[in-house]
């Protein structure tokens, strides 16, 4: 076993992303995404644990182009209405949590979007699912591998809203916290 | 000592909030609150601890009633700007994380309000401090009763802001959270 | 309607707090929590919104007088075993991702309390329900009350731990957060 | 300009960690996290923004692997002492508030770890500066490809504390959280 196992193992999960630039069926998933998010009212982002954290990296960086982003259940995030639009990030695709807010949002309207590892029931209630094909290892446990594609991934997603909508740096400079 | 004795003295701590009410001086301060609560164009809520808890219930609440309020270091927090107002709420008024997002408000504008119990340095950058007079006991520590009577302040500055605005009960169910 | 009504509903409804001192069901309730507390390996505590940063206010307390205490889904939370402890906050005694967690812990073992304001279906899994008496009021509105309420009450169980224990504020001290 | 630029700026990050498996000057600093990371009695970690919640997801699994870990000013993070160690994360190495930290950690112990992109006024308190070298690019803005990196390379200093200390899976699955 190389030392460079994991190294390779990340490597290659994040190379598998090319096949959104490459291929038709993914590149679709790409762009609905993004037509989504640029067409929603506000965006509502959720998921538990680490999931949680990569979900709320992407929730502010969303808020410092200038979208009306959300991470669920903080302290000012308003209520979900019917021009909203929801995003599940879930390894497992079966976290009761997300389960929970899933069918509370699918009361109110068909726009949520499930990024996944595994198919588990939450894909039910996606009206887009986006599932991040990666390898995992031993000393690359549980969702570990998931998180660090799907963080890249919705980076990679920033990164095409920012040309699409021809936006720079200079958006994030103007609504970056600066009070910490 | 009665059985009652921390009850009692709770009860007292909130008594003396009458003075926002009864003595001019106090309710100028209310006042002044809350008039530069409605002219704000974004308000920033800041503690540590228990204080910050204290804190993003009053945010959260000024979200319901529709302000564009925002508890400082959360995920989709903007950055703050001259028109913005910043209340930072701590008993002993010296939380060093508290004073560096003081200094840095103040190079921004003069709108910064502390609501405090001892009037440590951070009231050197306030331009209104509301001291909350707290009485402590052995069994309600540190800042326990501050904590509580700084809450319940800033839900009678709540209802003080509905009944200036003629606001009521359904602002708040409108945005309130709903996926949870 | 006098200008301090609503602080006269928030005075009452502290006062009411006393039943838990003087009548006898309401002392072994009391009794009842403490003894769960003091016996449990780990405590967990969950609520969502501002009844969620009143439960947070008593984890944090509780961690400082030594106890192994945790907030749900927070980042260093581990799991839930049978030795441990829930402690679920809900005014309406219904939202949704409170009964998740209820139902999950349910699975584990029987020693969860749920303080309430309504008896939602939440009691249904509770092993000690203590619903808080509160009133009302349009300007006091939807949970305000039950959460002042529950804070000073949860304050009250720290005062008796802390009698019962004879432990007293430098216990606090030592363990309170010194980095911010 | 690649359609794939920025797949392939995040591709070669990564690849450049591979300097921490076969360059001893990199490997030493590796092995210097790992030994100081295994000797704390407590350890603490913190950023701010993205850079937190990156610092949050190695919190998270040091805690699952049976490491007492905590984030510096979650709801139950005990006080920092002599024997504990502090990772501070900050791309640009000058977010004040981590500032903050690191000072009053400096005045406890000399056991602090900065892992940074560039070395700003932080890197002045540590005892072990940790710098990811990274490149970012017009639509990888700011701190982006830093904590990209920094996830990941906090990830496989998970995987060689797993493989030192003879940790799998079932660690990880003994403390998940199991409530939400």
């Amino acid at each position: 076993m190389s030392k460079l196992e994991e190294l390779d193992i990340v490597s290659n999960n994040i190379l598998i992303l090319k096949k959104f630039y490459t291929n038709d069926e993914w590149k679709n998933k790409l762009d609905s995404l993004i037509d989504r998010i640029i067409k929603a009212k506000k965006i509502f982002i959720f998921g538990v644990g680490r999931s949680g954290y990569i979900g709320r990296c992407f929730a502010m960086r969303l808020m410092h182009l200038g979208f009306k982003s959300y991470f669920v259940g903080e302290t000012t995030t308003p209520s979900y209405e019917k021009d909203d639009l929801l995003i599940l990030i879930s390894g497992s695709g079966r976290t009761e949590s997300v389960l929970t807010v899933a069918k509370k949002a699918k009361n109110i309207n068909n726009n949520i979007i499930a990024i996944v590892c595994e198919c588990g029931n939450v894909v039910e209630f996606a009206d887009l699912t986006i599932p991040l094909e990666v390898k995992k290892s031993k000393y690359l446990p549980m969702g570990t591998t998931f998180e660090e594609t799907a963080l890249i991934f919705l980076d990679l997603v920033i990164a095409e809203i920012m040309k699409r909508l021809n936006l720079d740096e200079s958006e994030i400079i103007k609504r970056h916290c600066n009070l910490l």
